[in-house]
């Protein structure tokens, strides 16, 4: 176990450290934590942690919220590229808290009772006190509900960024998509809304599909198709009046991502960002030659990745303005800290489909 | 059945407009065309056709060679997407010609005797002698051997064109192709080892696959695999001191997608231009979003279609200058006019596998 460096000190000098450092160590800290990779229900357990120092540019927040996505599970369960360090892994990657306490030297804008996020997101956010440098936090504001601010920065964004980032979109044209009724699917929706772009929706076919579409017609989809009413020779025939679409987003992979590549125009491009089937994309090599088909992939971490901070910071002000004018919503489920196993399971769908999971501190 | 204008006059009439205008018609032309669409060997016929008349702008050419693409074939077959209009259409989309005779008005720089090919590729080169406008020819080198005149414009251009339009390659890269032994992949592996560019290569398992290996480590392929060879776990670790590659080319599909795909390094992307085993090219949705792989697709109809013709032209220049230096050759197998049923089966795979056939008029 590698222990902060406060807890190599014996007690009396950690005592004497923190008299005279008084406002520079922050409350311990109640975590969801792992030391091994595994299935998240057994290796996911509630540790207490001692306090943190402060150093003079650090920022101490008490965490108000934070979601179970399914990234966050993949990394417990040891397949995510991007893993952090083992042991003591603190679970969860995005989340909102409020600024606690303020090391000496602290430049930002920042006061204790703001809200701040993780930004980029980062590891460890399922945990009541967070202490990190303050270029890590963004100040947002803090008049939407806060399980829109805990859970801005990973899938809205990334239903943002494949709206931009891929074809040039113009108003009037219209894209396609599977997978709708996730949160990224229904961000999508709305934001090609915003933006005056029509969407094809493709969803599964299960109990609940009519009213599946009616949700997602409300949020402002086009049209919404089932699975199997895509079972047709001529799917473009459903199309009507709506333009051919030049982008396609999957997160579902099989025969789902066959069908929407069905929709797309000629010289289109179907970005995949999931692949919740775990059944691979196939395409006939004629659509690459003659359709013009391309096939691309969308990952949020590596956009991140690539010292893009600031233009994140500014898209995600701009969700939570969309947010606040009743533009941009979608299912979640508020869950108290002390039921965190409950929300987990869920989000691991033992409870049948469910809303978002986000845990409340 | 369409006749041209001269055909519809009387027979009297004719001989007199041969008489006033005797420089302005074509020789009698012997032409492989089709009525409908069907199994070539079926649908294909030797049939004359009678003298046409040359515009002031027109060139009449004798036809010198053109080859058996199986694009040609796909096109009499009815599944190729760009077809000449029925019926009595002419077979063969490039070859290499004589000229023989000259509108009165042609500027070109053309005199009888030069070789002449027509730029862009078009329908109708099974023939004897061909009457098009001056703009539809390009003069080219005569100190090759005529096969590869008659050849350049379709596979080598292919090859050519997909080094260049995808990937920015730099001296000391290396690209993955698979069908390795086509004509497209013979030129790939001479035209990047003339750019400094390592090739790795895949083929299929069969006998002779050994021989196959050595012709081409002979025309400067680095790497060559048959696909059994790839069936381990980490492909990347036959690649010894060469880079991973950052484009692959498919003509393969199916199995032979998947091991290229498996070359590929982090951002690579994959061209398929054709799809030799009828299957189609499957990815798992991972390589999409973590290895940012990019599929893509070529076809040189579109990229002639966008209005290149120069760029086009000045191509084949340099293709046969490569030919004249001995820097690009691949397998070609003559066959005299007469013997065209002979190269047809030949072309269609019927006596096991052939080298490219080029009918000699």
């Amino acid at each position: 176990m590698m222990a902060p460096r406060s807890r190599l000190l014996s007690p009396a000098l950690q005592i004497l450290r923190r008299r005279c450092f008084s406002s520079l160590v922050s409350p311990a800290s109640k975590a969801v934590l792992y030391d091994e990779q595994g299935a998240p229900e057994q290796v996911l357990r509630v540790a207490e942690l001692p306090p943190a120092n402060l150093g003079e540019r650090d920022v101490c927040v008490r965490m108000l919220a934070a979601p179970i996505n399914p990234s966050d599970i993949n990394r417990i369960e040891g397949v995510y590229p991007v893993r952090p360090p083992l042991p003591r892994a603190i679970g969860g990657c995005e989340g909102v808290g409020q600024v606690h306490a303020l090391g000496s030297a602290v430049t930002a804008k920042l006061s204790p009772g703001d809200w701040v996020i993780p930004s980029p997101a980062t590891f460890g956010t399922w945990q009541t006190y967070i202490v990190k440098d303050e270029n890590m936090w963004h100040k947002v504001r803090s008049d939407v509900p806060m399980e829109y601010a805990a859970t801005v920065t990973v899938n809205p964004l990334t239903a943002l960024r494949m709206l931009q980032d891929f074809v040039q979109l113009n108003p009037g044209d219209a894209i396609v998509q599977n997978g709708a009724t996730s949160m990224v699917g229904q961000c999508v929706i709305q934001l090609a809304k915003v933006l005056g772009i029509h969407t094809i929706n493709i969803i599964r076919d299960r109990t609940g599909s009519e009213e599946a579409k009616d949700k997602l017609k409300q949020l402002g989809a086009d049209e919404v198709f089932t699975e199997s009413q895509l079972d047709i020779r001529k799917v473009k025939s459903l199309l009507g009046a709506l333009p051919e679409p030049a982008l396609g987003f999957n997160c579902v992979g099989g025969n789902a991502a066959s069908l929407l590549l069905k929709f797309l125009r000629h010289g289109g491009t179907m970005v995949t960002y999931g692949g919740m089937s775990k059944r691979p994309v196939t395409a006939p090599t004629s659509y690459f030659i003659f359709k013009d088909i391309s096939l691309r992939g969308f990952w949020l971490q590596k956009w991140i990745n690539a010292e893009k901070a600031e233009d994140c910071r500014k898209m995600i002000d701009y969700l939570l303005d969309l947010v606040h004018e009743g533009k941009l919503k979608y299912e979640m489920e508020s869950i108290p800290f002390g039921e965190f196993s409950l929300g987990l399971e869920k989000a691991l769908g033992k409870h049948g489909s469910q809303p978002k999971q986000v845990v409340r501190f």
